[in-house]
């Protein structure tokens, strides 16, 4: 069987180099050899993420980051503000109802930019805890998350910065930028396997945390910065992923963090322009302080096109995009620019999108 | 370097075909390919459990599914008690002190054997939740589910059983037993790397669920429920780990459960016929209805040993073995028969046991 390009914003391909490193024979997760390789797996994270404060590894998906950020800071005298522009701005919103009923969401239109001015308003009620999602991964658009860490420092709130499509293809300078607790996942701009995630926290927030009783036991930050002191993890990690992820960061290292964040740019403006050529349109609305996604781009549905027609065309020719999530299924496509793929997969996927538009202008569709 | 063999009670070693699988390349965690392998995951660990309940692999350790069985269902008003004769059963007691006050503890010291009588008073309180260890890892018994699940369903109460160590390598009929809510691990019996973890939960149970609204939301059994009607997962799955307990399950079913079963009764009769050969003793304390561990076996630390001598004079000759966990550091080592390895392994282990104690012997140590 032919094997399928992945342009879906994550998994993203997996070099095979990172696939050989997975598939080592199993070590014992509290010896040397796990323990170096845990370090070494942080201390490339801390690089990547420009932080100086602790990092810690989670074997679970962003969404289990997420919920660690909240359920260790959040009780239910806790208040919170969710800025949303998206399916996962909105998911911060549902993860915070669940542990306080002190939750205010500033929402916008999906594929609306985000406008500080209702952002400020909202930020008069001085809330313990503000969230955002620096990539909105289902629109398309990257969030001013500079202009909204200093609303944030301001009110001297908490600032969680969902970085999950983000990191390791952006420059996301987490310190300067304010973040203290930034997230990243490990199957999109890292270009590892799916099931690994790893979240930054503050010496504020650690303090935070501590004092908040009802933490949650599995994603426990307090009980993993008490590991981390001693290079293991509180309970056994899912040492496949932490071979890949190993791996995949040092394959980051190598090609360094300028260079990719630039490849990122690069390859996601060259989509752009290749669909606006093809007479597609782009779905996000920008203002002055936000910009198109570097990492994942959302395309207006072609006219004539179902999202069955438009998926199931590329996927004929062996490209595998993604379609609109939930009220924007038939709406948008998006081809997502994560990881390590490069210009001859981009050429790949957009050759394979004019084909499928010129058979339906053929066809007469 | 030489592969070492690891005898710890998980991670085991991984057969070559199951790493193989692993390291397939990525695939949509949407799209058919994946939905089929997760309903044949989903239906062969049914199979294993012999359960007709509902069953969900979560992308997350054993201890992330412990904490989703009692998070699920567990608000503060639930009372709960938890029965705990070694590590693993206080753990259930330090998940639930997390979620609710009204948890009570059966305590019986580490390497005893759970006496019913004691079970039988605290159950007249009439709880809502009881736990219990099926395989107590830390200190190599097995504990009587039978037996206590007959007193759980005299008392209405809700039946947690943590098999994480059991299912695989015993014979654990999950429904016969009156379990509500089983739990295994990846990395143990079912011979797949670390990093997954499933539980069965019966109708029943699912319905108290869905009248939490205090579900957490990373490990939500109710939208797991929901996802896994459309063969799905609620959030990203950790795929080469799903593909490497695809194959781990198969091996599984290729040898068939009955022969298993009698594979990890054999080995660990085994370890304990050899290991008293060489004069030293077991750990455990049995009564009638406990038994020795067919996965793990404790084994009291020859004198004049410590425990870093032990396991250091082991690993010299290749072999990796555990020691006791917290107040059993020094006191006892464990060697586990779990998963997919033979007779030839354990062979190995016990041969350089025997030299570790002769070279001590010889140097009048």
């Amino acid at each position: 069987m032919r094997e399928e390009l992945l342009m879906i914003p994550g998994p993203v391909p997996v070099l095979p180099r990172i696939l050989d490193a997975m598939s080592k024979p199993m070590i014992p997760h509290r010896g040397d050899e796990f323990k170096q390789l845990y370090v070494e797996v942080v201390e490339n994270l801390r690089a990547i993420f420009k932080t100086r404060n602790d990092l810690f590894p989670l074997s679970g998906s962003g969404t289990c980051a997420m919920e660690a950020a909240i359920a260790n800071l959040v009780d239910n005298e806790t208040s919170v503000v969710c800025i949303a522009n998206g399916k996962f701005g909105e998911r911060f919103y549902e993860i915070a109802e669940r542990y306080t009923e002190h939750v205010t969401v500033v929402n916008f239109d999906w594929g609306s930019p985000i406008e500080l001015e209702k952002v400020k308003v909202t930020l008069e009620s001085n809330p313990d805890v503000v969230t955002m999602v620096h990539n909105e991964t289902s629109t398309g658009i990257l969030n001013p998350a500079k202009e909204v860490g200093k609303l944030t420092k301001k009110h001297d709130a908490v600032f969680v910065l969902d970085c999950i499509t983000s990191i390791g293809g952006n420059d996301v300078p987490v310190d300067q930028l304010g973040v203290d607790i930034a997230i990243v996942g490990s199957q999109k701009c890292l270009g590892a396997p799916p099931g690994l995630s790893a979240l930054s926290v503050s010496d504020k927030v650690l303090d935070l945390m501590r004092a908040n009783k009802k933490r949650p036991y599995y994603m426990d930050i307090i009980a993993y910065k008490k590991s981390l002191d001693k290079k293991q993890t509180p309970y056994t990690p899912a040492l496949p992923l932490f071979f890949a992820l190993h791996e995949a960061l040092e394959v980051i290292i190598e090609e360094g963090m300028a260079k990719r964040t630039e490849r990122h740019r690069m390859l996601s403006a060259m989509v752009r322009t290749a669909v606006t050529s093809l007479g597609l349109s782009l779905f996000p609305q920008l203002n002055e302080v936000s910009e198109y996604s570097n990492t994942v781009t959302a395309i207006n549905m072609p006219s004539g096109f179902s999202d069955e027609q438009l998926k199931g065309g590329m996927r004929r020719k062996g490209v595998i995009v993604a379609g609109g999530q939930e009220n924007l299924k038939g709406k948008i496509f998006r081809m997502a620019t994560m990881g390590n793929i490069t210009e001859r997969e981009v050429s790949m996927a957009i050759r394979a999108l004019g084909e499928v538009l010129m058979e339906k202008d053929v066809k007469g569709g």
